[in-house]
């Protein structure tokens, strides 16, 4: 049982890297099971359609979102929207360490599959719920902070959706660059939202002085 | 040579829409072929390999974007920031009346190929770029009614960003609400960096009066 386990785990290891790269037509199920080291026996044991090997890339990339981005993410800062910020930082160091080439899974499955794998555009849109939502937590987290008004939800969406485009221009472009504006933008943003921030020099003193936890606050400013 | 241009746009449209809708991998010579009644004989004098078809897909797409995109969308508003709006409502439009299956050509086709079809990443980013510019020459006229210190470049990948990840996140959604909330997102930034509504209530009177073609202006307040 433990090899099985193995032997599907490379499976969705190695598509999940293929199918980032260099999408899923590209994709053969020949080299999938050649680098993953797999039978055709094992790969249609586990996998009886290329498309069910796709919705198990999207089901761990979902189950990934968690231990792999949200929960490294929160060690790297107490602040919940610096933590957002880390989130994208970790896509971020994907794209470069593979000098370019690993786009997002879901948007890449996303943006080929959607019209033609119902299947595959139901995972996708499960990982792109689940990462909405968590972003929108984070910002949850932080509404003290926040100036009136916000639209957490939309913010989360805006992240999101933001990230999800930056990766595909700046896989384009070969740099980092869009994504480091796009970012840039955001940051922009999410400093315009601050209670903190907005008007320091010209608003009325905030009612509540933010919570004390907000140790990067003062780089908000300078974004 | 009346009749091969036709054929050739025939094609080059066709082509478009599959790709948008279906992707690069999963639809065929033979479909594009069928549909756009060109026999394989005129194909392959137009378009040696099937890459060239998607380099011309993504040739028109950006020259279209000045007659297509961004002059309707010029005639729709005077105030520039509003005519950004236009810009993204085009692209909503265009995914709303094909049921949620039409996506960015150059998204789709950048997102699939661009790792193993270095031509199609080429004119992807050239519809990038294009794009870019535009929306920041737009940003460029709207200067004026800014809030000093704007990265006018940094807003304008933020918007192209944004534009393409939620179109992707809306196909596997099959709705507009993420496209609406990031858009929404947008607005509310933009608002934040106009002088006019940066602390209406809060802040120092401007020291300029915004133009007087900023005829919307007032509307910015309620995003």
């Amino acid at each position: 049982m433990a090899r099985r386990s193995t032997t599907r785990d490379r499976l969705v290891s190695t598509a999940t890297d293929l199918f980032s790269r260099q999408g899923y037509g590209q994709t053969g199920v020949n080299e999938i099971m050649q680098r993953a080291r797999a039978t055709s026996g094992s790969f249609y044991h586990f996998f009886p359609a290329k498309e069910d090997l796709a919705a198990a890339v999207l089901e761990r990339a979902t189950e990934g979102l968690e231990t792999e981005v949200f929960k490294p993410a929160a060690e790297t800062a107490d602040d919940p929207v610096e933590r957002i910020f880390a989130v994208l930082d970790h896509y971020r160091q994907r794209l470069v360490a593979s000098d370019f080439a690993l786009g997002s899974p879901a948007g890449c499955l996303a943006a080929e599959l959607s019209e033609t794998h119902p299947l595959v555009r139901a995972k996708a849109r499960e990982f792109f719920d689940v990462t909405i939502n968590r972003i929108e937590s984070l910002l949850d987290e932080a509404a003290d902070s926040l100036v009136a008004g916000v639209d957490r939800h939309e913010v989360a969406e805006l992240v999101a959706c933001t990230l999800e485009g930056a990766l595909v221009v700046a896989r384009a472009q070969q740099s980092a660059a869009p994504l480091d504006a796009a970012v840039g933008g955001l940051r922009r943003h999410l400093g315009l939202l601050r209670r903190a921030d907005v008007g320091a020099e010209d608003a009325p003193v905030p009612m509540r002085p933010a919570p004390p936890r907000l140790r990067h606050n003062a780089d908000w400013r300078t974004w």
